[in-house]
């Protein structure tokens, strides 16, 4: 059970090993499986905090390494916390900075004590620990906290995954006994890689600490996606079963849907906002590239079956020629109109599954919305064809 | 009057040369003295549509050398000509291409006939004439379209500025003998420069011709403010009473009142949503660079006297922290929530100089509201102070 004051976790549906539940926050409810759109430094990049409130989200995930950096956790604090900071009214998660530090930081050593690096903003050196990173995240003030943990990239050997999970169940100690913001959770982390018996061993020795949730961590870091699919089908569903399931970093729609029909309960990822920057749409029928010449007199929405603002909204949809003419241009509008597509597309995705478990149908539902999705370009005519 | 059905022009209040006025178009009316926002290729840069209807504006101005380049009016035609293309309901204007292609174009030749030019974009031979450009505009189909005209440099001669004025005149008979689109108004455009004379008898020419308006062009293209503001006080007054009057390309707060209270019932420009990207903000009292470290922890609003979404709205307001941090980060929410807080606030602006006219308290509202804006930077104590 989550044992931080404020929370609780109740699951309200089961189908094989996938579960819908009640996640309750001190900034109110999450319903599960949900995915977490990423409010990197603050704000959901492209949208407003009021935007990502018309789509199925439920909880905000802050980056702590960039909020720590640029602007600092001390003015976040003095500007509300992140919720009063960016406006987020409702649940909010921060990672620990640990993953950006080995993905952005410049000059990285590592101890066992922590993490120093250069900022890779102004070059500035910085340490993470354990214990900072509790601290940064009790600034923030962010709802769920996550523990500061080593996450080997996706080709790490056997033997130096088992020393990144030696050094991660030592960093989950460090952070359950650093004091933590009141009413702040805080989720622990499994490594592994691909190996399920690593897996399984570092999940049993992270499960038996008091954590709030469990994580799975170092996935979706460059394996082939088939090994991370095996890996979540054979530990997703051992994990806790009385506390959210967290799968970092993912993704994709088909990796949603194969993470909570494995039993995972919360997902992140920058890809759909990252994607609409890049002129990519998600949709019901594949990814739609709106770059194609083939979308330049197209008077149809993004996804004829989406029922999101953009594509069928009160003031008229965005039709793809428009779109494709403002990304073209590089028109601001162009990332603002397919990022909260894309955001609303996953929510979508989500409330679909929600659905699809209470009747006992999420099988037949991944298969359908695989089929569909292709996880390639957009299948048949032109949405006007 | 107007002489294009579908559109009439009554004016409702007087207040020395200020004038309160109802413009009926076919899209809706229009209460002036209004600011048309730029929607320079069929976006208000950085805004949807239903943002710019939550500010003042019932009128927006597309432009036609943009548009007929990329994506071409063959396309926003395609697409639902303008409106339907922008998802703009509401009433909309577009220039003639003329200024565009003075300032923007490569490898200009004029002649009597017209314009030949490269594109900025990707080097294509084009060639604008009078007819071209209403052509074109009858494909976008605006509203309300403007003649072909000679913008001379605001440092050009007078014989230079003479010549531009007859070449002006030529084309505007063209234009009117052009075909149009059903409902298309046309307003004629007056040129001279700095000069009264040279003004008043451009004028007269113009005037009478069965323009549905009469603009005034050339100005704010360099020459001193104090000159412009002269020529406003000059001939605003003298131009049609019975049709709009339209000064092309302003402008600033400052120049906005002045030139309402000269008469002028129309203004467009750039100014908002440029200044917007540039970290500039316009309040009550003066211009806020919000990059400035002073409003690091700022939790105050843009503008505490702003009513407006961003300063005010229901979500909570954007604190100057926040959106410093936004801007600082290159964040698109920074340019977003400005842009809307700028185009807002010269709504406004433009709200109240219509009360102050219909309570005939005119010049008294342009003096306060200056006084307070002075036209630099912010005055007094940070918004929190």
């Amino acid at each position: 059970m989550m044992s931080t004051p404020g929370f609780s976790f109740d699951v309200t549906a089961r189908d094989g090993h996938a579960r819908t539940a009640l996640l309750q926050t001190p900034h109110g409810p999450v319903e599960t499986p949900t995915f977490m759109p990423v409010g990197t430094i603050g704000t959901v990049k492209g949208l407003t905090m009021e935007e990502v409130g018309t789509t199925d989200a439920g909880i905000v995930l802050g980056n702590t390494y960039h909020l720590w950096l640029r602007p600092g956790a001390e003015v976040v604090q003095a500007l509300g916390g992140l919720h009063g900071f960016s406006r987020w009214p409702r649940a909010m998660l921060t990672d620990s900075g640990g993953f950006q530090v080995f993905s952005l930081a410049k000059l990285r050593t590592m101890d066992d004590d922590g993490v120093t690096f250069r900022s890779h903003i102004d070059g500035a050196l910085k340490r993470l620990t354990p214990e900072e990173s509790v601290r940064v995240q009790s600034l923030l003030g962010s709802d769920i906290a996550m523990v500061l943990d080593e996450c080997p990239p996706g080709d790490a050997d056997r033997a130096a995954i088992e020393r990144a999970m030696e050094r991660t169940t030592k960093w989950a100690r460090r952070c359950l006994d650093a004091p933590r913001g009141p009413g702040q959770a805080l989720f622990g982390i499994v490594q592994g890689g691909i190996h399920e018996d690593l897996r399984l061993r570092h999940l049993e020795s992270i499960a038996a600490m008091p954590f709030d949730g469990v994580a799975l961590g170092g996935l979706s870091v460059g394996e082939p996606v088939p090994d991370m699919h095996r890996v979540l089908r054979a530990v997703a569903h051992q994990m806790p079963d009385d506390r959210p399931r967290y799968l970092m970093g993912v993704g994709t729609p088909r990796d949603l849907l194969v993470g909570a029909l494995a039993g995972v309960d919360m997902f992140d990822c920058v890809l759909p906002t990252r994607n609409a920057r890049n002129g990519q749409c998600l949709t019901w029928r594949g990814r739609v590239n709106i770059k194609q010449a083939r979308h330049r007199l197209d008077d149809g929405p993004i996804d004829p079956r989406c029922e999101g603002q953009c594509c069928n909204g009160a003031g008229g949809r965005y039709t793809r020629g428009y779109l494709r003419h403002l990304f073209l241009a590089g028109e601001i509008l162009a990332a603002r109109v397919m990022s909260l597509h894309n955001v609303y597309f996953l929510g979508s995705l989500m409330r679909g599954m929600r659905a699809a478990i209470r009747e006992g149908r999420a099988a037949a539902y991944v298969d359908d919305t695989l089929r569909g999705i292709a996880e390639g370009d957009e299948v048949g005519p032109p949405s006007n064809g």
